[in-house]
């Protein structure tokens, strides 16, 4: 008897899975339902595809030699039966079948199964307010969905869009948005765009929108959408916002209520439980992608962190253990990298705010620096924030924000903690170095090394946060600029006295030793040598600003 | 007392230990000595620098900021008293004290220690054939060597210049003297350029270093130079080539004169040898940088890899160690990147070969892909080869080449040999996705998995060699290729039989069954459909061409 599989779900973990059970069983027999018009299409690249940097809706979803992965190709390539426009609409668990129907179809069907992949997905949140529902308030999930967005945008081309929601999504179709030549404003409820990273690292991304066009408003709650008819505005507790278009990007929640129904066990995110097998609570039932719970590597929590990765290596875990093999998927890291105009923004392991919340008394450190060989005219500046646990000098989290090669050190820094390796470990790998490709010491190699100073009591940091109360406080404290002149001459701290560091050993007499000093400089390595010979001298209070003036996130002199 | 302390070395570990120890111990005295007239400059920019594209000296010499690293910049900001020009002639190491001579100078001094660094470096290996010091002989390891090849250039713009040796100084400094305008010949004696790579990676290289009018002759031993005076030309076993410079490039060889003089150990490697703390056989003498031996992490031998950024990591070791610290060098993997034209090449860990040679059975994948979503207009390809251990099946190393973006893939690659992992696990690790960046299953990762493939026996592979050899001696089998009408059309392997893939299931009776079927496509992801295609029907003998036609280092037919 061949094995029956039923694979409902057919953007990313479906079809993976159904490929790979026919590559590892050819006499099984496979059949995908996909409630929606296409298959295999990659949902990552629509914010691509609505910039028109993607040029065709066929683009997403091809072959990378240009051939449609549309049903026919399954069929041929993979003897997979696809069925599209198709929603599976109950789990017979007892006897082991599903009940679907095609779209428009009058009666309903019935598929048996052995075994049962669940890739059902997830879907848009809309929020709960007023007038949610008007033309012309869309989210950003289908194909569907963007060619609605591009045919909107080619009609109001230039005119007023609200992104509701600052997250990654949210990010990404905004710089699409503004390529469109659209006036962008982002609204959050929260503190910060971009969750993902810890607020100061958020807020370098929210100016470098700033600085693209984008009217960034955090701490904005939307109560209400205006119409009739078509949206025409955003109306939030720090008032009415014009809008010929909103998007929503507030994120995505599991689609569980097929298996809901069923009885299967959901978590405690909202997506469906699953062991390290991906099985459910029914032994014959998968789960894969994006209706699936995962479990964090750090905290070992449950956690939901839907991802176009995560989905294809659980389609795969999945499938292999549907042919009675035995693969585990370990759970993530909440690794995230997005695109925002030039700036690549990444983030892997646990955020500062996240490590606080999961009990580790996290030292943190803020390292700008170039990406490559600082004399090569290709080098970019990046900013590494490292989160490592005080206790056992294991790194927990990094982020990465900056035009510079962030991606490739967050990608190193999620093995460092997917290894468990200190930061005394990483400050000795052996990473590739040569000029057009990472500086002598690589960004991430530096970063440990600060973090090492820090847990060594070599380096006390304050951050640009707490320098920045002290100074709305003003505090009795000096805030040590120790750049060249040419740099304090271009832009400075308000309230800075100003020692250049080759002059530092000389001026010593200048500095009360009875008052805190706060070092800094461009990247506050300078401001670290200035702190070693201020605390050589015999200094009782010195710190060093984390992140220097690259990192500085609020408002400084220049000119 | 204060620690007094030498440093016999100006260039990587020598600067970077003498400031890390004043930062430690800022009531130290350190001295280093310099023989030559630069400190503290980025040797591996001297390509760059010859190229152009560093345009100005000082700018391998200063901070980021521009800021030069000379003596009195190290005077004033590190407190470390730097002599230039000053040869270190003796070490004595009953009295712990340093003979030394500036240059021009009529005597010697001596300079007392409590602790010594040796930072001696290394130097270029010069062959041992007649004429090699003629002039337009030149070497490329000082700031003087590149002004004199500069000068050369100036004067022989779009001559015939013959590098010696194919390793990589060599080939970094062949792309800066093409595009100077010259017609360069490469000359290794070896059957490869590059032993960093197996052979049919570093074909890859040959073949890109050749369509950019670079003449490549392997096997090829140079017998002598000709003259009179300045070098006219090079005499090999495979004829004489004409030769208005000569630049050598066959490697370098650790500075251990002095250390060998005063009794300290040498190991196997002919340099420095030194424990994980980097303690010389004198426990007051450390040795770091270029004249330093090191432990290979996988097969813990002695090895010896002169790197830049292991020396920066070795002074920051020894000055730990040097004020009482305990630090830990553990060892290297050989990670290493250049950029060949527009390929980026990398490698970490052991090579096949290397492999092989340690007593490994390797299990070997090569595998073509897209760097980021391959619809992304960014996307560039690149090829990885993984070194599998097949008892563990733990990473033992990898290998890229190609325009995409490898350097980030082989540095996660070191990490994954560093943690042990197996490419189980690594085929689960949580990559930052989005398509400007990865394809949704990583390079990585997807090489992981056919490596996983090869181990469990699902894919049966056989390397473009083995099948060239089939090829050339006629054997009896079917050369399968599978790609699309439009592929076979723009260029094809002479003597395969063509069945696209999605005709593959309806045309099996084509297929003879008693015969071992190769299959291929562009990059042997559809190669392996095909296999387990022809496997689930009952085909007793297939394999699959490791690395398809992208990764092909022969001949093909075209158009």
């Amino acid at each position: 008897m061949p094995l029956k599989v039923v694979v409902i779900g057919g953007v990313a973990a479906g079809p993976k899975a159904a490929a790979k059970i026919m590559r590892l069983d050819p006499t099984a027999e496979v059949t995908l339902l996909e409630k929606g018009q296409f298959i295999s299409f990659a949902g990552c690249g629509l914010p691509y595809y609505v910039s028109g940097v993607v040029k065709e809706q066929k683009d997403l979803m091809s072959t990378p030699i240009g051939v449609r992965r549309d049903p026919a190709f399954f069929q041929k390539v993979k003897n997979v039966k696809v069925l599209t426009e198709t929603e599976a609409l109950e789990i017979d668990r007892a006897r082991k079948r599903i009940r679907a129907r095609r779209n428009g179809a009058a009666e309903d069907f019935w598929l048996d199964y052995d075994k049962l992949v669940l890739a059902t997905g997830a879907r848009p949140v809309i929020p709960p307010v007023p007038n949610a529902t008007l033309a012309n308030i869309l989210t950003l999930h289908s194909v569907a969905d963007a060619d609605a967005i591009k045919a909107r945008l080619a009609r109001n081309h230039g005119r007023d869009v609200v992104m509701i929601g600052g997250g990654l999504i949210g990010v990404e179709t905004v710089e699409a948005l503004v390529q469109c030549g659209c006036r962008v404003t982002v609204v959050e409820r929260l503190p910060q765009i971009l969750r993902m990273l810890d607020w100061e690292m958020a807020r370098l991304v929210e100016q470098h929108m700033e600085a693209h066009g984008v009217q960034v408003m955090t701490h904005t709650e939307v109560q209400a959408f205006e119409g009739p008819g078509q949206v025409t505005g955003v109306v939030t507790n720090r008032g009415r916002l014009p809008a010929d278009l909103v998007v929503l990007g507030i994120g995505v929640k599991p689609n569980v209520e097929l298996a809901r129904q069923a009885g299967l066990e959901i978590g405690p995110t909202g997506a469906l439980r699953v062991d390290a097998g991906l099985r459910t609570s029914d032994p014959d039932i998968y789960a894969a992608g994006d209706c699936a719970e995962s479990t964090d590597l750090i905290t070992r929590q449950p956690c939901y962190v839907p991802m176009g990765s995560t989905a294809n290596k659980q389609g795969r875990v999945a499938a292999i253990n549907v042919c009675g093999g035995e693969d585990r998927f370990p759970g993530v890291l909440g690794s995230t990298v997005c695109q925002v105009f030039d700036f690549c923004v990444a983030r892997t392991g646990l955020t500062e705010a996240a490590a606080r919340q999961s009990g580790y008394a996290p030292v943190t450190v803020l390292v700008p620096d170039a990406d490559r060989a600082h004399y090569m005219p290709t080098a970019r500046p990046v900013i590494l924030k490292l989160v490592v646990d005080e206790r056992t000098r294991k790194l927990l989290g990094a982020q990465a924000v900056g035009p510079g090669a962030g991606d490739k050190r967050m990608d190193v820094a999620a093995m460092a903690i997917t290894a468990g390796m200190t930061v005394d470990q990483l400050s000795k790998v052996d990473l590739c170095y040569a000029p057009p490709y990472s500086p002598a010491l690589d960004n991430l190699i530096l970063a440990a090394n600060v973090a090492r100073n820090k847990l060594d009591g070599l380096l006390h940091g304050l951050t640009a946060s707490e320098v920045q109360q002290r100074l709305e406080a003003r505090a009795d404290f000096v805030l040590l600029d120790v750049r060249s002149p040419a740099e304090h001459q271009q832009e400075r701290l308000p309230g800075s006295t100003f020692i250049p560091l080759g002059t530092l050993r000389a001026r010593l007499d200048e500095l009360p030793r009875d008052k805190e000093i706060v070092t800094f400089c461009k990247a506050s390595l300078r401001g670290y040598e200035a702190a070693r010979i201020l605390q050589g001298a015999g200094f009782p209070n010195v710190r060093v600003m984390d992140g220097g003036l690259a990192a500085w996130p609020f408002a400084k002199l220049s000119g």
